[in-house]
């Protein structure tokens, strides 16, 4: 089979070999239903509540604290709406660079008597601490900013915003989702409220995600039934995502600082070669994830180039690749100020764990010679 | 490895191996984001759209009215919940005997402005044309009656009160997750609004249902986000379960009509074998699915019992195992007029595709020793 090079790792990852051995045998003879009080079901239940232990250590909470979802956009609807339903209507502050799965939410919120406020970032797709500083002044009862964004790698000072959020009452999230096994992800170390991870953005299987969240925060479950998760997200528990989210996380964690600095090598090297094809690559000047590069070509289209370098056998993305197809230009630019025209040419590559040197050379010239053709075409059309 | 006898297909069911090959590469190779607009995510898409197919014809849907969930929970709170919140509040109409993942959303409604009514059964379990008729009466803007129940596997006249429904305006919904497989399901010929179904309890992987939806039914999605399913339910879609999914629905079609033949031998063998200890069977009068008993011993513990069969090696069980640890009787029961002690005495036996003749027999004399054990204890006692 033709494999094209991978380097979209941000929308979701290969299922790590290791982790895929630990779940099948929930695939296969170990399938009792966790709440079954027979043998079936304690194995399934044992292999749930080691699982919570791996993924609290991974990202320094305690296993109580974690709740299993069905991946990181239930984990964030689960926080936003969850944490809403058990307070009064008030004010409900995100960064304006969330995922959909955030803004929409809290979108959904501000149609039922909250008021929704977008905290603005600077150009390097920053929020800036006075600005986050005038958003605590409104008093919001429910505030998120994410750790890291999914386009640029843009990094927040979460840790920092969480201090002033606790000192006035405000429920701080964080989607973490982009951060988790690139840089440290510490729940007790932010001093957040609740944050979400999701398994398959690190090496794990789609269908698994947490919320990890403060007991002193009152949830109300958005999916009720059976009582399962202490009564937080009932349904009958997906043993083999869980099971293979805890070992992705343990791995992850373990493997976070030895891979950042090998991906953010391989990342500068990235850099190197899109600027001397004269690219702009946007949050440079930003602290920012060590695998992720988002930049766009003066004159030529994102989703052109990003068609032709799928058919040259590299997997890339354009825009955000995480929502639906959408021809809308990046909100995460434009919110950074980026002309429309720009943020619709815009590209994403995101490495990972089996990203080499050599898949970033061969992308090299590969890009050179696209972006010539491209750039010839565009010549003879004017 | 010593494998228990499994007799709790209705807690959750084995993988079937087919449906685990149909999987395999989904945890391999093809890990694509099915949003994603290059090879590994035009992949995923494809799959997606197949399994959507086979689902919607084993239930005799459009694809166009399935809508993917993480299982049979997400799916009835998303019709419960996201109907609600399309409509007026009004009166929400459930019968006395669902799961909790129908009740709880339903009693969440009942706190923000919903009435809610029980419709109660009579002493088979099943709801009468009379109860159903009284509660159209009453103009419920939703209604949910489930096709099957998981304790007795009473069936309901569904297709019946549809109908009703419809003229009356009523959006009736009905949680099929127990009755796919093991009696015909088809969306078309109930005539209902909503239809929920799980994969893991047909051969399927955790991880994945699906609620079956007439488009005129307006609904605002739980888990908002990205924009999958058409909107209604956002997150990075669980590929490898719906893949799963797919197959085991078009497996669990295919075989209805021969398994429920086969299984209802083995039932009424068990209704033997349990009569001639003294074992009272409920809904035993009912029409009822081919593949389920529900039983009382007089003056023996529920929970002694399934844990002395447990111990000699079958997996069975005590009141609703579909629903988490709780001492609490059956509510079916006792909505049945059963008495509190006798509820909390009842076991559930649930065959499925691997249930032999064997096993039947080898539990009939397991069960004739240990209630004869139980019997000259209770004795001593007294
Ligand atoms: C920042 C961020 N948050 C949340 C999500 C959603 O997570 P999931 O795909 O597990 O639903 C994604 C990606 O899809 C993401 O990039
Ligand atoms: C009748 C019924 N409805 C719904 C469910 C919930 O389905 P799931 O386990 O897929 O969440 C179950 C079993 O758990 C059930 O028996």
């Amino acid at each position: 089979m033709f494999a094209p090079v991978y380097f979209d790792w941000n929308a979701t990852t290969p299922l790590d070999p290791v982790v895929r051995e630990a779940m099948l045998p929930w695939l296969g003879a170990r399938f009792g239903n966790p709440s079954s009080r027979h043998e079936y079901g304690r194995q399934a239940r044992a292999a749930i509540d080691e699982a919570r232990a791996r993924v609290a250590a991974a990202v320094g909470a305690h296993p109580t604290e974690v709740l299993f979802t069905s991946g990181g956009t239930e984990a964030n609807n689960l926080f936003i709406k969850g944490a809403a339903a058990a307070r009064k209507p008030g004010v409900i502050a995100i960064s304006a660079i969330e995922h959909p799965c955030v803004r929409e939410p809290a979108r959904q919120l501000s149609r039922s008597g909250w008021q929704l406020r977008e905290i603005g970032v600077n150009a390097q797709g920053v929020v800036s601490s006075a600005d986050w500083e005038a958003a605590v002044m409104e008093k919001p009862a429910l505030a998120s900013v994410m750790l890291a964004n999914n386009e640029t790698g843009a990094l927040q000072d979460v840790a920092q915003f969480a201090q002033q959020a606790r000192a006035k009452g405000v429920w701080l999230h964080t989607d973490a989702v982009q951060a988790l096994g690139k840089v440290e992800v510490d729940f007790r170390r932010l001093g957040v409220h609740g944050l979400t991870i999701s398994s398959h953005k690190v090496g794990g299987p789609l269908g698994a995600g947490a919320l990890v969240v403060d007991k002193r925060v009152e949830l109300a479950p958005l999916i009720a039934g059976g009582g399962q998760e202490r009564g937080l997200r009932s349904g009958t528990e997906n043993v083999a995502a869980i099971v293979g989210f805890g070992v992705a996380c343990e791995r992850a964690a373990a493997r976070q600082g030895e891979e950042a600095k090998r991906l953010s090598v391989l990342r500068d090297r990235l850099v190197e070669l899109l600027g001397s094809c004269g690219a702009r690559v946007f949050s440079a000047q930003a602290a920012r994830l060590p695998n992720t590069v988002f930049f766009a070509m003066e004159r030529i289209d994102g989703e052109t180039l990003v068609a032709k370098l799928d058919r040259a056998g590299f997997a890339c993305a354009s825009g955000s690749a995480c929502s639906s197809a959408s021809p809308e230009p990046s909100h995460t630019l434009l919110a950074m100020g980026v002309d429309e025209e720009t943020a619709r040419g815009a590209v994403r590559l995101s490495l990972g764990r089996d990203s080499t040197e050599d898949e970033v050379a061969r992308f090299g010239e590969a890009f050179a010679r696209l972006t010539r053709e491209l750039r010839s075409l565009t010549a003879l059309a004017v």
